[in-house]
């Protein structure tokens, strides 16, 4: 977040960080000079003028409305206020207008519904969405550092030994606390947790119907999802089946996506063009590319996408809410 | 398919080895003995009841139709003849009436698409098959060894720099030429290579679709696949969206799925039960879990199947089609 704020042209008078009493005192970099990390207390927002939060959904559901009563415009990357009617679910490239009379409570997306719907937005513009069916492949970065580093451990547990992962041998594979289950060169349908309702969807999962129909604006959208971890570092993927109200002919759609701010086309099979989270790591755009008809039906496509978990699917969303919020005068800095 | 051989009970008098003049005297060890592998020559088949052929299409269609004519009954792993409507494409579970009258030539299914239809035949069978999207999880070994290889290599090399993964500094990355681009820490949408025919689909993923349509024996069914590589080492998982004519109640669903031979339910998700594509190294039975309708649909199915693309996937399954040819006096033994 501190990084993206740097490159980016946010007019910041002044940076304040804050966390639990554990960081307080640790030093942040930042434009040269370094920002005191201090213990987030009642009343931390006097003075400030926007917030930026990522601290999971209970400390934001905590923190957050007494500040924006105040004044100060919170810009959430947890899930707390994504449904809350009242608070506009935003991705500046699709739906900017949702921040009108916003009520300084600002969400802002699921990293992998992000990445899915910077490629579906174009496509509903044009064609009409219809309905969704996506399956993730969601890298260990999504749950943070420590998820990054369990898959590290395990693989460094295995090195030498991995050819005897074929067999049954079940009891010698490393387990984490992280993700319950080998994540090293295994897939884990499961993602966050089960839905309590029983649905038979995870958390996760429901994340992405929500989501979409919210940013999207279309409040029956039927949707299935499927999230599931794979040994990844940064960058997650997603296949998306999509059906539309009009004919959508993949050239037509590599076009409209062509022409979409923050998407880049990378789809040429011939020439061994395909997007990878790899290649989106690193970067602002979301890669997308495997844009197909399937035979006799030009109301579906097939499609392929991958976004920087970290960037376009957290902190730089974020950062994009803050530069319309601040751009537009849809708040009145005191500062 | 050795290993699977000494593992099952098929009533074997001898056997002989066939491979390129590169391997000619390499010794397989089998049930305690070694056989010596001979290079395979005009009439190697003289003498034979049943071949097993794992050596890909070009050399399936060179060796493999004169052996069928000279009477030798030929199990073939390759692509060659699975299209071929005089050739029968058998899951021995689902389709094993296939077999009657068959030309001496038998195919075996791709492994992903064994792994889907171990799932579908059960709820084909109880509800109706009308529509299909699946996403695939595909590990290294499915393009052999030197697939499995290659991943080891590049994480060897990536290792202890993994964290730098995450920066635009792609030049770093380790390129090979099994996947012609880095498959630690990625996905790559691309399984063998793009269909020429310019549908925008690798023709990994139109085996889908042919082998369902072929096996089901549903002519006309509506299939979109999607083929991803992922960094796993054995065990391919595929998320399955399939709609039926009839209600498919998740509860039903499972129920038919338990009951079918050669299927394994791992789904309770409260409890944290689901399947993985480690779960399912190393075992007979696809694992099939998250199996879920979507809200408000009861003729739509979500679900999670994974299996060990070395034994059903493969092996396995070609030794079990020979199992049954000679249960079932398909064929005429001379020894």
């Amino acid at each position: 977040m501190v990084r993206i704020l740097e490159e980016r042209g946010l007019p910041i008078a002044e940076l304040v960080a804050f966390a639990s009493p554990r960081s307080e005192g640790q030093r942040l970099p930042f434009r040269g000079d370094h920002v005191a990390v201090r213990t987030l207390t009642d009343g931390w927002y006097h003075g400030l003028d926007l917030a930026l939060a990522s601290a999971g959904a209970a400390v934001s559901r905590q923190a957050l409305p007494p500040a924006a009563s105040a004044g100060i415009v919170c810009i959430d990357n947890s899930s707390a206020f994504r449904m809350d009617p009242a608070v506009p679910l935003v991705i500046p490239e699709i739906n900017p207008e949702a921040l009108v009379g916003h009520p300084n409570l600002i969400a802002n997306g699921n990293c992998t519904a992000i990445t899915a719907l910077m490629a579906l937005a174009p496509l509903h513009r044009r064609f009409g969405l219809r309905s969704l069916v996506t399956s993730s492949y969601q890298s260990t970065s999504g749950i943070g550092q420590k998820g990054v580093r369990e898959l590290l451990e395990q693989l460094e547990k295995l090195r030498g030994q991995e050819e005897s992962l074929a067999g049954p041998d079940a009891g010698a594979l490393p387990v984490g606390e992280v993700f319950g289950r080998t994540i090293a060169f295994n897939v884990l349908p499961f993602c966050e947790r089960a839905d309590l309702e029983g649905s038979g969807f995870t958390t996760e999962e429901l994340k992405m119907g929500n989501e979409a129909r919210k940013v999207l604006g279309i409040p029956d959208l039927p949707v299935v999802a499927t999230a599931v971890r794979v040994p990844t570092l940064v960058g997650h993927a997603v296949s998306i089946y999509a059906t539309f109200d009009a004919p959508a002919h993949a050239a037509e759609a590599r076009r409209a996506l062509s022409a979409f701010s923050g998407v880049r086309v990378v789809d040429d099979l011939a020439d061994g063009s395909y997007p990878t989270p790899l290649a989106a790591a690193g970067t602002d755009d979301v890669l997308v590319g495997r844009i197909r008809n399937p035979a006799g039906d030009d109301r579906a496509l097939a499609l392929f996408a991958c976004g920087d978990n970290l960037r376009k699917g957290a902190a730089l969303n974020a950062v994009q809410i803050a530069e319309l919020v601040v751009s537009k005068g849809l708040t009145a800095p005191s500062a």
